[in-house]
């Protein structure tokens, strides 16, 4: 066995940072170095995440009590937003950093700033920033000291979309993204409306035309198109814990159809261990890639001509999060690509 | 008090025709005289429903012994689609009758033809039946003896769209609805794709662009417009028992916005007991219907230009079935509408 | 009509307060005088409970700020535990008092501060309040000013047991109580450990051996045992919001079974309302009295000769909080006793 | 890499199937070389179980149709109860069997024809069969040919009890089990009760003192009592999809305490990888374990004197089914004990 790549986590508290672990616990590269968890310093991970009792790691520290950081190779930075800018800016220089907040994920700061209420606090950071949607920028992440991993909602969409504007195949003005999510995409904070009462049988959007993925999106589909263009993209809360089903209808360029999107999909994640295109006529369900870090793409032709209904799923903890920061890591370390990753999904 | 309304609930083993006794049990006027399931004939109805022991119920009975139907005034039919005409055609002329299958809701039966792969089996009675949609629909079910109920996923756009269409306040083509419902929309029956473990921690979609209840919603919209429209339908299947959330993405004429399309929902269901408009940027939960006859309605301002998105929300098994045919049946019989419907939404 | 009976409720913001409003909308002599919620003081009804915005009810306010109690006739108390003596010690005399905290259901103040870690605040008061298990105390609470809600778990187990145990069928030492619970139990505040993510997809024991509710059932067996008992009360929390299932685990004395404990227990309740007793052999699911004050007991003779397992269940939020304390009103005021508790169970 | 383990799975298309190919997945040595499933033969796996679609795996036989054996040398059976008797009794004998059905767990035939409404088809057979709980009988199994695989609720009592009965440390009569049980445990057939709208919000006992799990519970702990004992047992179904909690209530002889228990436990599961004793007066959540060949033992000592509550859990389809056979396929051929096992838990 090689070297192993020593790993940080920080805000390994919440559940992120718990299934950075779970993933990394089969990495045969990965090795725990620092976790730190301001509110549980102190603490083991078994009392933080009972679950993870076996997993090898070491006490959770506070942040700021944090003074060598010889030891490890790479950060996953699992902090709130806005947070995030300043404790970046301050690691040393030698260290590769997966961040997994929205910190750096908009290129263009003033957009950081109307979203997010305030101006960017590491705005030089920012202009070395890749956002990693591994697929999508392999060579940008493989040479990348700094990743921004993408946010839950865009993932799916950016996948399914941005090929299929890049080759003209539809048109990427006023597509609308319906999103359904579970819960854990929104943390492990104690919040009322997060509750098990407030949560179970029920489902309601929220952030209509106002969710700070809104810009993420945009970012991603103006990028496809070559000029800016604008998306409707309404996220629901629904009760269950993982997944993210993201159903899109666009319009379709003369002579294109599902099959066509489909086909040209296939073409662009042939040999992608994780990006997978269904049959046309067929639509994935979230408990397909539960726990894993697969997102599944299918299409329909819609009764409104031209019209095609695109649906997309991943695990939002997984290819929406944590597996996706694996899967960067692994580029920039120049590792297998499934490394971490092999794990098959799990239902029910 | 006055004389009772006598009442015989067909199928009335399934989720539907429990949900009927349930609301009847509060209205004071009603009186069950006969429940058919052939399946369980000769049970009791603690025995099929254990929850509704202490409701006074005959036993059930075997449709086909069924021979005088000189004791009731009015049938709920809650038998399986395709099924239903014929045995509706036999029914005495004296009997008022709510349907709650499909069998009736398409005026044109080829269109039926086409979605429900036969022949419509009672084309004459066809031609007497009034679609119950009761706030859009009032003087024609008083008048009428066979209404067919509206199915669930219609209910709560046809509430939205259609003023907004016949005022020429959005374009009546093309317009999306995403779909999202619990499980008891699609009954009792036990099929593999409706166990726990195949429907709990996950959604997907089905039925997409193929939906039965496409040319349901379209017959509706089209009916506003005074042309025929085409939708987009998807539903979706979720893991709770009730409630369905429909995300309607519409474009609005010059010069009208979210505001502008509430403010006239808000006038036509002035008064109306169970249709609520919510101030604008804000949308309704599932949650907040449960268990009750209510329709909510929000609207909020798209980031793309012109489009609005609205949010309807109803309980499937009452707005959206039971319930509805209550109040169609008040309606028929010229009771307070609220009778059998005065319930609350029950949260958590 | 007759003269509405005017209610406050204090602490109307929880999941208590919310069901004794559902309730009491059925109620056909109740009317909403007060509802104070101190963090939510000057909200609507419908701001913090949208699914109750039909209800005709006064705006939230400071506790504090209630100075005039003369059109009040009856309070419910929904504080939490340790607060609520000295609140309830301040209000006038003309007022009837349901009491849903568990600050005077011990009537030992020592007992009392064993376990609520502090001496009673209002001891003398304590000596006045009257235990409101209804169907076993209909005298008392008819004669009482101040009634002490039960707790969700005792309220099962103690209807089930209390007769077998001053009818000398079963052995009062030792009984165990395996009990299963939804979450609305523990309210509505924002805790880690109720949010879905955490309670969903699994169960847990928890305070084993240590519960607060322990003392309050020892004292029901040990009042119908005439000595003191203990018992085996484990709590288990499951991902439903509504409903307590207890499994009891009795040794019944010689020649005792499950049919003579069952036919023991119907004589007891014959007539009640509320207290149903199933056929030997067969046992209840929760579900059967979801959102109804029912309260369903079931019995079967164990492998392990002499022993018998018997099943109660309840909803928490009804016959475990909200609708006992109505149907304690009821008595208070002569009222018939299913005033306001007419509903029947909700399924699925 | 040494040779593979070359695998048949029979019945391969219920919840146990899917499980065992999801591990397998992980497992070096392991080689998918016969799937059976008769409803679903001539299907790929991938249309079966499309969460496993990238699993490399033969499609769906008949089993009547494997005629060549040759190139299998373990089996897996997973077919329904009293029809694997006889399955397996036609299989060659090179063959190594894990049976996952109950059809030779049971050494006494005549307990078998009791508890399962037939005579055992074929008994020399069972003679032969070992009971397969790994931790407890090792060297029989590496050297059988036929393991029958435990239940999933006898799982994680025979763990915590048979050692405490064993050393004296606990009295063997009596003892009460009250087991709480996800719904994969019943299957994946499409059963009424098993409807997503029947199972969710709710629990209910089920099979109380009659599931055909009370013998073979009462076989462990008869055998390590040295002579017949008798125990409750109580099974319940919850509204989740995996795992399994055990409350047991046993009396502890003169001296012992939940301490002196698990120091007992501690010690006899020292070093095993899959079974964790926790401090004394803790109790594990079934989420500690989902998705993992984990069993986790917790005990608080009672307020009833000298009785201790002692809980386990599991994830059934893993180390009460699927898991377990993993571990004792490894057992049988000499391989590492967590190969194809190593996976953490997943939660949320």
């Amino acid at each position: 066995m090689s070297d192993p790549i020593r790993i940080a986590i920080l805000g390994a508290s919440g559940y992120t940072g718990a299934e950075l672990i779970r993933l990394l616990d089969t990495h045969d590269r990965a090795e725990l170095a620092i976790l730190t968890a301001d509110r549980r310093a102190g603490q083991t991970l078994a009392a933080v995440f009972p679950h993870l009792a076996s997993v090898k790691a070491p006490p959770l520290v506070a942040i700021d009590d944090v003074t060598d950081w010889s030891g490890v190779d790479v950060v996953f930075c699992c902090l709130p937003h806005a947070t995030t800018q300043a404790v970046i800016a301050g690691l040393p220089e030698h260290l590769k950093i997966v961040d997994l907040s929205a910190d750096f994920r908009l290129a263009d700061t003033e957009e950081y700033a109307r979203w997010y209420g305030g101006p960017h606090k590491a705005p030089e950071l920012q202009k070395t920033a890749v956002y990693g949607l591994t697929e999508l920028a392999r060579p940008e992440i493989a040479a990348a000291r700094l990743v921004a991993n993408p946010g839950c909602y865009p993932t799916g969409p950016h996948l399914a979309l941005a090929p299929l504007i890049e080759s003209g195949l539809i048109e990427p003005d006023g597509i609308i993204i319906d999103a359904k999510s579970g819960v854990s995409g929104a943390g492990r904070a104690a919040k009322e409306g997060l509750l098990h009462g407030e949560v179970s049988e029920g489902i309601h959007a929220y952030g209509v035309a106002s969710h700070r993925h809104s810009p993420e999106i945009e970012q991603a589909l103006s990028k496809a198109a070559g000029r800016t263009v604008r998306a409707s993209f309404t996220p629901h809360l629904m009760p269950m814990n993982r997944g993210i089903l993201c159903t899109m209808y666009v319009q379709a360029h003369a002579g294109a159809d599902a099959a066509t999107l489909l086909a040209k999909l296939a073409v662009r994640y042939q040999g992608e261990p994780f990006v997978k295109v269904l049959p046309t006529g067929t639509t994935p369900h979230t408990r397909h890639v539960r726990g894993s870090n697969l997102c599944l793409i299918g299409a329909v032709d819609d009764r409104v001509p031209g019209r095609v209904i695109l649906v997309s799923v991943i695990d939002n903890l997984v290819k929406g999060a944590a597996g996706q920061a694996v899967q960067n890591m692994n580029v920039m370390f120049g590792l297998p690509e499934t490394a971490g990753l092999a794990l098959q999904p799990m239902f029910p």
